[in-house]
Protein backbone atom coordinates (compact mmCIF):
# COMPACT_ATOMS: atom_id res chain seq x y z
CA UNK A 1 0.00 0.00 0.00
CA UNK A 2 1.19 3.81 -0.86
CA UNK A 3 1.45 6.22 2.09
CA UNK A 4 -2.18 7.78 0.60
CA UNK A 5 -4.02 4.32 1.21
CA UNK A 6 -2.61 4.25 4.37
CA UNK A 7 -3.65 7.68 5.77
CA UNK A 8 -6.98 6.49 3.91
CA UNK A 9 -7.20 3.44 5.47
CA UNK A 10 -6.39 4.54 9.41
CA UNK A 11 -8.78 7.34 8.39
CA UNK A 12 -11.55 5.21 8.07
CA UNK A 13 -10.86 3.66 11.70
CA UNK A 14 -12.08 6.82 13.62
CA UNK A 15 -13.32 9.85 14.37
CA UNK A 16 -12.25 13.00 13.15
CA UNK A 17 -11.30 14.62 16.40
CA UNK A 18 -8.96 11.09 16.86
CA UNK A 19 -7.52 11.07 13.15
CA UNK A 20 -6.08 14.98 13.88
CA UNK A 21 -4.52 13.67 16.73
CA UNK A 22 -2.92 10.90 15.03
CA UNK A 23 -1.74 13.15 12.24
CA UNK A 24 -0.31 15.14 15.04
CA UNK A 25 1.38 11.92 16.31
CA UNK A 26 2.85 11.49 12.69
CA UNK A 27 4.44 15.32 12.21
CA UNK A 28 6.21 15.09 15.71
CA UNK A 29 7.06 11.49 15.59
CA UNK A 30 8.89 12.05 12.16
CA UNK A 31 10.15 15.93 13.31
CA UNK A 32 12.24 14.17 16.39
CA UNK A 33 13.46 11.22 14.23
CA UNK A 34 15.19 13.54 12.39
CA UNK A 35 16.54 15.43 15.22
CA UNK A 36 17.80 12.57 16.85
CA UNK A 37 18.72 10.72 14.05
CA UNK A 38 16.54 7.91 13.65
CA UNK A 39 13.92 6.31 10.91
CA UNK A 40 11.81 9.32 10.04
CA UNK A 41 10.16 6.40 7.42
CA UNK A 42 9.73 4.03 10.50
CA UNK A 43 8.02 6.81 12.62
CA UNK A 44 6.25 8.09 9.92
CA UNK A 45 4.59 4.65 9.48
CA UNK A 46 4.16 3.90 13.25
CA UNK A 47 2.73 6.62 14.29
CA UNK A 48 0.08 6.84 11.26
CA UNK A 49 -0.77 3.24 12.56
CA UNK A 50 -0.28 3.05 16.60
CA UNK A 51 -3.97 4.19 17.03
CA UNK A 52 -5.37 1.99 14.31
CA UNK A 53 -7.93 0.15 16.47
CA UNK A 54 -8.32 2.91 19.36
CA UNK A 55 -11.97 3.53 18.29
CA UNK A 56 -12.89 0.13 17.89
CA UNK A 57 -15.67 -1.21 20.04
CA UNK A 58 -14.29 -3.20 23.56
CA UNK A 59 -16.12 -6.54 22.44
CA UNK A 60 -14.57 -6.80 18.72
CA UNK A 61 -11.35 -6.07 20.76
CA UNK A 62 -11.62 -8.93 23.33
CA UNK A 63 -12.85 -11.41 20.61
CA UNK A 64 -9.86 -10.78 18.84
CA UNK A 65 -7.43 -11.34 21.96
CA UNK A 66 -8.87 -14.18 22.65
CA UNK A 67 -9.28 -15.96 19.27
CA UNK A 68 -6.41 -14.26 17.51
CA UNK A 69 -3.57 -15.69 19.92
CA UNK A 70 -2.73 -12.36 21.35
CA UNK A 71 -1.26 -12.56 25.51
CA UNK A 72 -4.18 -13.68 27.27
CA UNK A 73 -2.89 -11.26 30.04
CA UNK A 74 -4.19 -8.25 28.13
CA UNK A 75 -7.30 -9.12 29.61
CA UNK A 76 -6.57 -8.73 33.17
CA UNK A 77 -5.02 -5.35 32.18
CA UNK A 78 -6.65 -2.08 32.02
CA UNK A 79 -8.41 -1.72 28.85
CA UNK A 80 -6.54 1.08 27.41
CA UNK A 81 -3.83 -1.03 26.80
CA UNK A 82 -5.65 -3.25 24.48
CA UNK A 83 -5.73 -0.80 20.95
CA UNK A 84 -1.99 -1.46 21.21
CA UNK A 85 -1.87 -4.66 21.26
CA UNK A 86 -5.21 -5.45 18.78
CA UNK A 87 -3.73 -2.41 16.36
CA UNK A 88 -0.54 -4.07 15.72
CA UNK A 89 -2.47 -7.57 15.20
CA UNK A 90 -4.99 -5.43 12.57
CA UNK A 91 -1.77 -3.91 10.56
CA UNK A 92 -0.74 -6.51 10.27
CA UNK A 93 -3.41 -8.81 9.28
CA UNK A 94 -5.52 -6.46 7.32
CA UNK A 95 -2.46 -4.16 5.61
CA UNK A 96 -0.04 -6.51 5.63
CA UNK A 97 2.46 -4.59 7.86
CA UNK A 98 5.74 -6.93 8.43
CA UNK A 99 7.97 -4.57 9.86
CA UNK A 100 8.49 -5.92 13.10
CA UNK A 101 9.74 -2.97 14.70
CA UNK A 102 6.88 -0.93 13.60
CA UNK A 103 4.48 -3.56 14.77
CA UNK A 104 6.59 -3.41 18.31
CA UNK A 105 6.29 0.67 18.19
CA UNK A 106 2.75 0.27 17.97
CA UNK A 107 2.12 -2.63 20.78
CA UNK A 108 3.87 -0.80 23.20
CA UNK A 109 2.92 2.69 22.36
CA UNK A 110 0.61 3.34 25.48
CA UNK A 111 2.77 1.43 28.37
CA UNK A 112 5.98 1.50 26.71
CA UNK A 113 8.53 -1.49 28.07
CA UNK A 114 11.77 -2.45 28.98
CA UNK A 115 14.66 -2.01 26.45
CA UNK A 116 12.68 0.36 24.14
CA UNK A 117 13.99 0.82 20.74
CA UNK A 118 14.86 4.15 19.70
CA UNK A 119 11.61 3.68 17.33
CA UNK A 120 9.39 2.90 20.40
CA UNK A 121 10.30 6.05 22.45
CA UNK A 122 10.09 8.30 19.51
CA UNK A 123 6.10 7.21 18.68
CA UNK A 124 5.77 6.83 22.76
CA UNK A 125 6.98 10.19 23.32
CA UNK A 126 4.96 12.15 19.67
CA UNK A 127 1.71 10.55 21.45
CA UNK A 128 2.59 12.61 24.27
CA UNK A 129 3.58 16.29 23.08
CA UNK A 130 2.05 16.20 19.82
CA UNK A 131 0.33 19.56 19.06
CA UNK A 132 -3.02 18.59 20.40
CA UNK A 133 -2.35 17.48 23.45
CA UNK A 134 -2.21 19.78 26.52
CA UNK A 135 -2.03 18.72 29.95
CA UNK A 136 0.17 19.79 33.44
CA UNK A 137 3.34 18.44 32.37
CA UNK A 138 3.49 18.84 28.82
CA UNK A 139 5.32 21.80 27.90
CA UNK A 140 7.96 20.40 30.57
CA UNK A 141 8.21 17.24 28.23
CA UNK A 142 7.99 19.54 24.70
CA UNK A 143 11.42 21.50 26.05
CA UNK A 144 13.02 18.09 26.95
CA UNK A 145 12.43 16.65 23.90
CA UNK A 146 14.30 19.68 22.26
CA UNK A 147 17.70 17.88 23.12
CA UNK A 148 17.20 14.58 25.28
CA UNK A 149 14.80 12.19 24.08
CA UNK A 150 15.01 9.66 26.94
CA UNK A 151 14.28 11.90 29.78
CA UNK A 152 11.19 13.84 27.86
CA UNK A 153 9.61 10.05 27.96
CA UNK A 154 10.78 9.96 30.91
CA UNK A 155 8.67 13.59 32.28
CA UNK A 156 5.68 11.95 30.27
CA UNK A 157 5.70 8.57 31.51
CA UNK A 158 6.27 10.58 35.54
CA UNK A 159 3.09 13.06 34.44
CA UNK A 160 0.67 9.53 33.21
CA UNK A 161 2.28 8.08 36.54
CA UNK A 162 1.39 11.02 38.78
CA UNK A 163 -2.12 11.00 37.46
CA UNK A 164 -3.09 7.44 38.10
CA UNK A 165 -2.00 8.16 41.83
CA UNK A 166 -4.07 11.26 41.81
CA UNK A 167 -7.19 9.41 40.69
CA UNK A 168 -6.49 6.09 42.81
CA UNK A 169 -6.41 4.12 39.25
CA UNK A 170 -3.98 1.03 38.65
CA UNK A 171 -0.27 1.93 37.45
CA UNK A 172 0.70 -0.09 34.43
CA UNK A 173 3.60 -2.41 35.63
CA UNK A 174 5.44 -1.93 32.38
CA UNK A 175 5.22 2.02 32.16
CA UNK A 176 7.21 1.60 35.61
CA UNK A 177 9.93 -0.93 34.37
CA UNK A 178 10.44 1.41 31.18
CA UNK A 179 10.67 4.16 33.22
CA UNK A 180 13.22 2.48 35.27
CA UNK A 181 15.06 1.23 32.29
CA UNK A 182 15.21 4.52 31.03
CA UNK A 183 16.51 6.17 34.24
CA UNK A 184 19.05 3.22 33.73
CA UNK A 185 20.35 4.34 30.54
CA UNK A 186 20.13 8.30 31.43
CA UNK A 187 22.59 7.42 34.16
CA UNK A 188 24.50 5.36 32.22
CA UNK A 189 25.09 7.89 30.06
CA UNK A 190 25.61 10.19 32.35
CA UNK A 191 23.35 12.54 30.44
CA UNK A 192 20.87 13.66 33.19
CA UNK A 193 20.05 17.13 32.98
CA UNK A 194 18.22 19.11 35.55
CA UNK A 195 15.34 20.89 33.46
CA UNK B 1 13.81 -16.28 73.43
CA UNK B 2 11.50 -13.87 75.29
CA UNK B 3 9.96 -10.70 74.74
CA UNK B 4 12.88 -8.39 76.49
CA UNK B 5 15.40 -10.52 74.96
CA UNK B 6 14.14 -10.08 71.33
CA UNK B 7 13.95 -6.28 72.43
CA UNK B 8 17.41 -6.10 73.67
CA UNK B 9 19.06 -8.40 70.42
CA UNK B 10 17.21 -5.97 68.04
CA UNK B 11 18.46 -2.69 70.22
CA UNK B 12 21.72 -3.69 69.46
CA UNK B 13 21.64 -3.63 65.64
CA UNK B 14 21.20 -0.12 65.54
CA UNK B 15 21.92 3.08 66.67
CA UNK B 16 19.10 4.81 69.44
CA UNK B 17 17.23 6.88 66.70
CA UNK B 18 16.50 4.07 64.69
CA UNK B 19 15.16 1.78 67.57
CA UNK B 20 13.36 4.79 68.58
CA UNK B 21 11.24 4.44 64.92
CA UNK B 22 11.44 0.35 65.75
CA UNK B 23 9.37 0.70 68.85
CA UNK B 24 6.72 3.74 67.23
CA UNK B 25 6.62 0.69 64.74
CA UNK B 26 5.42 -1.52 67.16
CA UNK B 27 3.38 0.56 69.08
CA UNK B 28 1.04 1.33 65.89
CA UNK B 29 1.79 -2.38 64.33
CA UNK B 30 -0.17 -3.55 67.78
CA UNK B 31 -3.00 -0.72 67.73
CA UNK B 32 -3.60 -1.74 63.81
CA UNK B 33 -4.10 -5.10 64.56
CA UNK B 34 -6.54 -4.76 67.45
CA UNK B 35 -8.23 -2.04 65.81
CA UNK B 36 -9.19 -4.45 62.89
CA UNK B 37 -8.72 -7.99 64.22
CA UNK B 38 -5.39 -9.33 63.33
CA UNK B 39 -2.40 -11.22 65.34
CA UNK B 40 -1.75 -8.50 67.63
CA UNK B 41 0.99 -11.10 68.73
CA UNK B 42 2.38 -11.53 65.07
CA UNK B 43 2.08 -7.81 64.66
CA UNK B 44 4.23 -7.00 67.78
CA UNK B 45 7.10 -9.49 66.71
CA UNK B 46 7.07 -8.28 62.88
CA UNK B 47 7.18 -4.64 63.94
CA UNK B 48 9.63 -5.44 66.09
CA UNK B 49 11.88 -7.15 64.09
CA UNK B 50 11.45 -5.27 60.48
CA UNK B 51 14.16 -3.14 60.58
CA UNK B 52 16.71 -5.41 62.48
CA UNK B 53 18.84 -5.22 59.72
CA UNK B 54 18.64 -1.69 58.43
CA UNK B 55 21.59 -0.21 59.92
CA UNK B 56 24.00 -2.92 58.76
CA UNK B 57 26.81 -1.92 56.66
CA UNK B 58 25.55 -2.58 52.63
CA UNK B 59 29.04 -4.98 52.11
CA UNK B 60 27.90 -7.02 54.77
CA UNK B 61 24.16 -7.00 53.38
CA UNK B 62 25.55 -7.93 49.51
CA UNK B 63 27.75 -11.12 51.19
CA UNK B 64 24.75 -12.17 52.81
CA UNK B 65 22.43 -12.31 49.93
CA UNK B 66 25.28 -13.65 47.78
CA UNK B 67 26.53 -16.64 50.29
CA UNK B 68 23.15 -17.54 51.75
CA UNK B 69 20.59 -18.01 48.90
CA UNK B 70 18.93 -15.34 48.75
CA UNK B 71 17.10 -13.86 45.96
CA UNK B 72 19.97 -13.21 43.08
CA UNK B 73 17.95 -10.42 41.72
CA UNK B 74 18.05 -8.45 44.89
CA UNK B 75 21.32 -6.95 43.79
CA UNK B 76 19.77 -5.50 40.92
CA UNK B 77 17.39 -3.82 42.40
CA UNK B 78 17.87 -0.56 44.95
CA UNK B 79 19.31 -1.09 48.16
CA UNK B 80 16.57 0.23 50.35
CA UNK B 81 14.74 -3.01 49.70
CA UNK B 82 18.23 -5.62 50.80
CA UNK B 83 17.60 -4.71 54.73
CA UNK B 84 14.48 -6.99 54.57
CA UNK B 85 14.83 -9.32 53.04
CA UNK B 86 18.46 -9.76 54.95
CA UNK B 87 16.76 -8.65 58.04
CA UNK B 88 14.31 -11.38 57.46
CA UNK B 89 17.30 -14.45 56.92
CA UNK B 90 18.67 -12.82 60.03
CA UNK B 91 16.53 -13.07 62.57
CA UNK B 92 15.68 -16.64 61.51
CA UNK B 93 19.21 -17.80 61.71
CA UNK B 94 20.31 -15.51 64.42
CA UNK B 95 17.14 -15.15 66.91
CA UNK B 96 15.38 -18.74 65.39
CA UNK B 97 12.11 -17.09 64.41
CA UNK B 98 10.09 -19.78 62.37
CA UNK B 99 6.82 -18.15 62.21
CA UNK B 100 7.12 -17.47 57.77
CA UNK B 101 3.98 -15.29 58.50
CA UNK B 102 6.49 -12.78 60.56
CA UNK B 103 9.45 -13.27 58.20
CA UNK B 104 7.29 -12.41 55.01
CA UNK B 105 5.89 -9.08 56.64
CA UNK B 106 9.52 -8.37 57.37
CA UNK B 107 10.68 -9.53 54.02
CA UNK B 108 8.10 -7.36 52.18
CA UNK B 109 7.36 -4.18 54.55
CA UNK B 110 9.28 -1.50 52.19
CA UNK B 111 8.31 -3.03 48.63
CA UNK B 112 4.80 -4.40 49.68
CA UNK B 113 3.74 -7.47 46.93
CA UNK B 114 1.00 -8.50 45.69
CA UNK B 115 -1.84 -10.30 47.75
CA UNK B 116 -0.54 -9.13 50.70
CA UNK B 117 -1.90 -10.83 53.91
CA UNK B 118 -3.06 -8.43 56.69
CA UNK B 119 -0.28 -8.97 59.03
CA UNK B 120 1.90 -7.53 56.17
CA UNK B 121 -0.29 -4.85 55.19
CA UNK B 122 -0.06 -3.77 59.10
CA UNK B 123 3.50 -3.84 59.43
CA UNK B 124 3.89 -1.92 56.12
CA UNK B 125 1.01 0.54 57.32
CA UNK B 126 2.63 1.36 60.74
CA UNK B 127 6.15 1.46 59.36
CA UNK B 128 4.62 4.43 57.37
CA UNK B 129 2.94 6.47 60.00
CA UNK B 130 4.44 5.61 63.56
CA UNK B 131 4.27 8.43 65.40
CA UNK B 132 8.03 9.68 64.89
CA UNK B 133 7.03 10.20 60.93
CA UNK B 134 6.55 13.33 59.06
CA UNK B 135 5.77 13.72 55.69
CA UNK B 136 3.51 15.42 53.58
CA UNK B 137 0.37 13.05 53.86
CA UNK B 138 1.48 11.29 56.34
CA UNK B 139 -1.55 12.90 58.03
CA UNK B 140 -4.35 11.66 55.35
CA UNK B 141 -2.83 7.93 55.76
CA UNK B 142 -3.14 7.83 59.77
CA UNK B 143 -6.73 9.17 58.93
CA UNK B 144 -7.51 6.68 56.90
CA UNK B 145 -6.16 4.14 58.86
CA UNK B 146 -8.86 5.03 61.70
CA UNK B 147 -11.16 2.91 59.77
CA UNK B 148 -9.45 1.27 56.48
CA UNK B 149 -6.89 -0.65 56.68
CA UNK B 150 -5.78 -1.33 52.49
CA UNK B 151 -6.73 2.80 51.46
CA UNK B 152 -4.42 3.86 54.24
CA UNK B 153 -1.62 1.90 53.17
CA UNK B 154 -2.38 2.73 49.66
CA UNK B 155 -1.79 6.35 50.62
CA UNK B 156 1.46 5.22 52.35
CA UNK B 157 2.55 3.61 48.58
CA UNK B 158 0.97 6.52 46.77
CA UNK B 159 3.13 9.04 48.69
CA UNK B 160 6.30 7.09 48.55
CA UNK B 161 5.54 6.63 44.64
CA UNK B 162 5.20 10.31 44.22
CA UNK B 163 8.31 11.11 46.05
CA UNK B 164 10.26 9.14 43.20
CA UNK B 165 8.92 10.34 40.47
CA UNK B 166 9.84 13.91 42.23
CA UNK B 167 12.89 12.73 42.65
CA UNK B 168 13.73 11.21 39.29
CA UNK B 169 14.34 7.94 41.40
CA UNK B 170 13.19 4.42 40.21
CA UNK B 171 9.63 2.85 41.31
CA UNK B 172 9.96 -0.75 43.16
CA UNK B 173 7.80 -2.56 40.47
CA UNK B 174 6.58 -4.92 43.27
CA UNK B 175 5.68 -1.55 45.07
CA UNK B 176 3.15 -1.22 41.88
CA UNK B 177 2.33 -4.59 41.98
CA UNK B 178 0.81 -4.26 45.86
CA UNK B 179 -0.80 -1.08 45.27
CA UNK B 180 -2.83 -2.40 41.93
CA UNK B 181 -3.57 -5.66 43.80
CA UNK B 182 -5.09 -3.41 47.04
CA UNK B 183 -6.82 -1.07 44.69
CA UNK B 184 -8.34 -4.47 43.45
CA UNK B 185 -9.29 -5.47 46.74
CA UNK B 186 -10.48 -2.39 47.89
CA UNK B 187 -13.17 -1.99 44.67
CA UNK B 188 -14.47 -5.46 44.76
CA UNK B 189 -15.27 -5.15 48.31
CA UNK B 190 -16.98 -1.81 47.41
CA UNK B 191 -15.13 -0.13 50.28
CA UNK B 192 -13.91 2.96 48.36
CA UNK B 193 -13.85 6.22 50.44
CA UNK B 194 -13.42 9.56 49.13
CA UNK B 195 -11.73 10.69 52.34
Amino acid sequence: MNREALIEATKRQMPEKRFKHVMGVVETAVALAERFGGDAERAWLAALLHDYAKAWPTDRMERIIREEGLPGDLLVHDKELWHAHVGAWAVQTELGIADEAVLDAIRYHTSGREEMTQLDVIVCLADYMEPGRDFPGVNKIRKLAEHKLEEALVAGFDSTISHLVDKGRCIFPLTVLARNDLLRKIERNGKRSNI
